[in-house]
């Protein structure tokens, strides 16, 4: 078995109101060093056999990622511990 | 800048409805060899200074994971190209 890790994450240039959210919570835990939060998905893929990564973009384009407001990034897990 | 990375996924016994969803669309796709799809988060915490993993844990803990049904991964972006 091999695993692919697709994550997809807003363009930068997209408002993202759950990171911001998360941002603006920060001072009431004390923390105020941090300057953004964004919040993506991260998908694990296993495939059976040995890993596609071209399928693996093929199924993020068509079902993982919008890409008018989202870019995604896809990659081999090496050494995965896949059950 | 410095970027932490918290990557938080459902526990492997927790049932995934959203990655099960993604798997059963697979085969209308032509696709055939994917045992498993898993879909979890990925949060990009930017620090103004020097990435502080602990603040980051803490941070996850207390505002981006449930730790009763999700696991979590705190690691630091290296050379990440933060504006």
């Amino acid at each position: 078995m091999a695993r692919v890790v697709v994550d997809v994450m807003l363009k930068p240039e997209i408002l993202d109101p759950q990171g911001q959210a998360v941002a603006n919570a920060l001072p009431r835990l004390g923390v105020t060093d941090v300057s953004s939060v964004r919040i993506g998905r991260r998908i694990e893929i296993d495939f059976t056999g040995e890993a596609d990564l071209d399928r693996a973009r093929e199924i993020a384009d068509k079902l993982l990622a919008n890409p008018v407001i989202e870019d995604y990034e896809v990659r081999l897990v090496e050494g995965a511990e896949v059950a």
